[in-house]
């Protein structure tokens, strides 16, 4: 199972290249991983939006490794990128997340052909805001997180 | 042979939780590149300088792929980042690009013992403008940066 | 008549204060003004939204001037700014937009008093991207444009 | 009397028209408050610099106000902008600094011509970071900050 988020470009994402810059890319991931974990009190949230990722709040999700591969310029668009997520581990107190970046849905002409513009894996660390240590993905967690863990990212190279 | 690039932070690099947002560490790193291989006329460039990096020029440097491992949170600093920098691979059109991310030089206690921040490596590919395809790495280029070539960096975890 | 504009926050928008960083402001007055001001094939697109604003196209709108106040500290908020648009001078080759950015519409205890977090004004250039001259407004735009026409927004200060 | 300090540019800093966006523009400026205002331990800090701006100090630096002229786009550059700095208003517990930015200085061919490139002024309150409401600038800032009180900064339009 894939979560897919919606997630706008911004136009100063552009660099002078007139594409998305490389480091905005990991922006546009950082915004699908809060869309798709943070709980929030918006109805249309997804069932994987469970940990509470507000400032101040008494979990802090850390990255630890991020790997990408750009497959394609991303130029300006005006409707959101399509993000696509799933899990390729859980551990203790750890996950990977693996991203897959596409150009905008509902296009009409695009629907069959979507263009694949970037793969990714982050490793997300869960971290008790008070201790700063690591604290173990809950039960409540576990199972809402369960039914995205498939098969980690193929990356072209490595 | 590595290269000993100082960069500073922005106080804009910092996120909510008061550390240098991740993203923001590959804004380090290409700033970092950008130091280390675009030609300038400034007399104090590295002897990796010779690319033709400008808005304009004849070459475009794309980003491939990158990995990144995060170590240890990075505070705000005055001081400028200390990024070692050094090639694990050239290829034909693209080389590989190794990084470990430390705190700053020159501070007497710290001398000994810096903190590694980060450890990370950029697939670059040159692209020629006109046509948009790879375009060889020239004979002057492979002299520059061929003392450069090491191993590659050794993440922890992959 | 003003245009009300939903533009959503990012995570990286906050600084270490644990606030929306007084230059991200600016960067979601942009996103308002592509949103309201940039043509697009989405049939949900505003009245304004005439001007050809995708690179490559042949104006370029400049910002000659902005003015800005803070009125209150923005924090992270999932769902979108409210951010008001309208002109307040339309020149030969220049327009005024001034913007209230409030809190989000739609929460239900909210409703009757959105907090009034900043307001500004952006002098506008339209730039011919062949001859780098401004270029007058067009009679198209100006008559899209003339019913959005109020007094200057009110700033406490000056 | 007038500060100066030098402000790099990053790549990233530039959008799709390959100058640098009007927002980042107001982030150089936040780098030269910083530079000139906060404490470091750094001997070459300036005068003015008596102000403990780290994460978790006693005192937040918040923006109230922003005002700037755009006067040439700013392309990219390798050496410093040239930022001089000055105070127009010294009240109970806020400021109004004035800026000019030009090209960099230390080019021979430039010297007698910098550009100018933006003109702002930024009204700046500090507040206490325990009760978050204003404090009063120390007799200590007051003295250090009088020598650079001068004529506000003349913009060209209002």
């Amino acid at each position: 199972m894939r979560l897919h988020v919606p997630i706008r470009l911004r136009w100063a994402d552009l660099d002078a290249y007139g594409h998305v810059n490389n480091t905005d890319m990991l922006r546009i991931l950082e915004e699908a991983r809060i869309e798709a974990f943070w709980a929030t009190d918006d109805e249309s949230a997804g069932s994987m939006a469970v940990l509470d990722g507000r400032p101040g709040a008494s979990t802090l999700s850390l990255i630890a490794r991020q790997e990408i591969e750009y497959l394609a310029p991303v130029p300006y668009l005006r409707r959101p990128l399509d993000v696509s997520m799933w899990l390729s581990r859980m551990g203790g107190a750890s996950l990977d997340i693996c991203y897959e970046v596409r150009s905008p849905l509902g296009d009409p002409q695009e629907e069959s052909a979507q263009t694949l513009f970037a793969r990714a894996r982050t490793t997300l660390v869960l971290v008790d805001a008070e201790t700063n240590r690591p604290r173990r993905i809950s039960d409540l967690e576990r199972a809402a997180w369960q039914p995205y863990v498939e098969e980690p990212v193929a990356f072209s190279r490595s």
